[in-house]
């Protein structure tokens, strides 16, 4: 639209605002969007019901509450300072992280969940037209941050098996994302795996997102003091029980960890709230609880996967809290359709070779248990 | 630095790692950073001491706490929730600010922050090379978010009196940013003023951030009905007494709204953890303690500015939480360390036109006593 078009509505609309509701936002649309916002494809979150209780097996929530004693630190946190700014840079948080994983402070960055500390990384270590290359099937957001920095997406297939062909990450012209665990599909890869992934590629940034690396998968954490070009991610939201709370992190070269402090510092100082750094804290300190919980979740999720194939399911081996699961001879979208109208939600994907899975979150054993039941159900109807 | 210098360099690297810790991290930044990285001069936040207690009345935090009854509603959401993502609509909130302020909730975007909210009108609104316009003297983060999203700042000189000229912010070939009441000088300028600006750049966007506005400041809210141009920001850190929560919010034409969704949607799911959407919606509620905060906030503001004024100081005539001062014959960087050294800390900013100024927060009676018995000793000596 030329500019004097966009004039002549502007007249009309200022003598008549909001007289036509519909075409009065696309011409605002038309004036004020930037082409950042026109390029995006924002990320569909799982659904959070509001209205009826499911049995919520569709965003890879931990079926146990947070630690007690991270609530007790939030509750603690509760009173007057909450009139103060927190502290910007989350020292007591970072110094339990470095603790944590043996690196030192200065190799922690922390954020509001790892989805905020992976944009803030496409925005630290790559220029518009760059290219990243990740798989063809793993976690949707990285190309919803690709559209919106202007980042060229490669998708690198995975082989018939969902499983990540290393060679196909060797010497590539561009940065690297790979979620290990792999999500949706369950898969992991090894720690020498990722390191010839490393040593291939020491021009170009590495991220290893390891969201559910706590439910069986093997962390590159320790890396990262011998691989500048590492960038090792996580979250308190699967394993540590507080998807709530929105606290994520990463672990790199100190290099790396200022690039992504100065994104923040020029968005946002304080992207960690006072109850967020109180409870993360706390929550890292309780490695009883945190253990227990993740033990009991993998021993659900061996259970489940076993009860999955007798019923005739394919089922991906998971080092995650959730399976990646195929019927032979029933769709997805039907399954996951039959499911919720049953009160079961579960995760599906309109997407190339993986429209007939369903993502399906390790809950309590008891929800296994009501999931199981529905399930057999809905196949016996269906098949 | 070329190609093969880089090689050359991370051989010796890989064979010895860190031991030229200097060297290897200017290598591992020339290497990974991106352009953005590079041009980025992030801000400065006020000083969060951790080691000493000073009587703090540098980052225009609310002296008095937040309302019991937020505490209350974040106590009674410190519960095994926290293991479930928030909504991440923050629908409660929005459905909530859309009653106070007389709007619809798609008027509404809640932020971490006010500056995450800032950060994401910049994606929203602007494409690189883009002009923005405001004020030279104003809040500091505008330049912080022009520089990292490549958008052309041009400052328009406040006149000798530091109030902004709106003849100079009419028919402008660019977006617009006014701090209402402005930071950190304290004016305000009329909701009459405003509507100026807007009607003389319908063709541009407006963001009013009005931060300090419950403090005396006249507030746009209300024009957000008739102008779809404006969005206005505000935060619940000052008035609310809520800095260490993180939520802001910004009031527009949906289209507005719109557009920061789709960025928000591109970065991050979940900016608003579930205390901190609990915690807000009861902090609304409470308009009878809000009131009174504000109140005895400007009460003690009005009385400090009179002795400021008896002890020689000018004073800007002040619709926020803090007050701007300087003495005609001490240094701005010399007062603010000398009460530093008394245990007060306040802020000074080393730039252009106002290095002689401190920019005092308001704080409880109590404070604002000590302030000025340490204030009249630092003059005495210096004077």
């Amino acid at each position: 639209m030329g500019e004097s078009a966009i004039l002549h509505h502007r007249v009309a609309l200022i003598k008549s605002p909001f007289s036509d509701k519909k075409r009065n936002e696309e011409i605002v649309m038309s004036i004020f969007w930037s082409q950042r916002v026109r390029n995006s494809q924002p990320y569909v979150a799982g659904e959070q019901p509001r209205d009826k209780k499911y049995i919520k097996l569709n965003t890879n929530e931990n079926p146990y509450p947070p630690s007690a004693k991270a609530l007790a630190a939030i509750r603690q946190a509760t009173d007057g300072d909450l009139k103060l700014y927190p502290d910007p840079e989350g020292t007591v948080l970072k110094e339990a992280l470095a603790a944590y994983y043996r690196l030192e402070p200065g190799n922690i960055f922390i954020g509001n969940g790892s989805d905020e500390v992976l944009a803030f990384s496409f925005m630290a270590f790559f220029n518009p037209g760059d290219k990243v290359f990740f798989p063809d099937i793993t976690y949707s957001f990285y190309v919803v941050y690709a559209n919106i920095f202007g980042v060229d997406c490669q998708q690198v297939p995975l082989d018939d098996e969902y499983t990540v062909d290393l060679e196909k990450m060797k010497g590539l012209p561009g940065g690297i994302i790979l979620a290990n665990p792999n999500a949706p599909t369950g898969r992991g890869l090894t720690v020498s795996g990722i390191k010839e992934v490393l040593r291939a590629n020491p021009q170009r940034i590495v991220i290893v997102d390891e969201a559910y690396v706590d439910f069986g998968g093997e962390t590159a954490a320790a890396l990262v003091v011998d691989h500048d070009n590492l960038l090792v991610v996580q979250t308190f939201s699967k394993s540590r029980s507080l998807a709530g709370l929105r606290v994520g992190f990463a672990l790199g070269h100190p290099a790396l960890v200022q690039a992504l402090d100065r994104i923040k510092n020029s968005i946002n100082s304080y992207t960690l709230d006072r109850l967020a750094l109180a409870g993360s804290v706390a929550a890292l300190a309780d490695e009883e609880y945190f253990r227990e919980c993740c033990r009991k979740v993998v021993s659900t999720r061996e259970r489940v996967a076993a009860q999955l194939q007798d019923l005739g399911f394919v089922v991906l081996p998971s080092r995650t809290n959730f399976l990646f699961i195929a019927h032979p001879s029933i769709a997805g979208q039907m399954l996951f359709q039959a499911l919720k109208e049953r009160g079961i939600l579960v995760r599906h994907f309109a997407r190339p070779r993986i429209e007939n899975f369903l993502r399906v979150t390790i809950g309590s054993d008891e929800d296994m248990v009501a999931f199981m039941r529905q399930l057999e159900i809905v196949v016996t109807d269906m098949a």
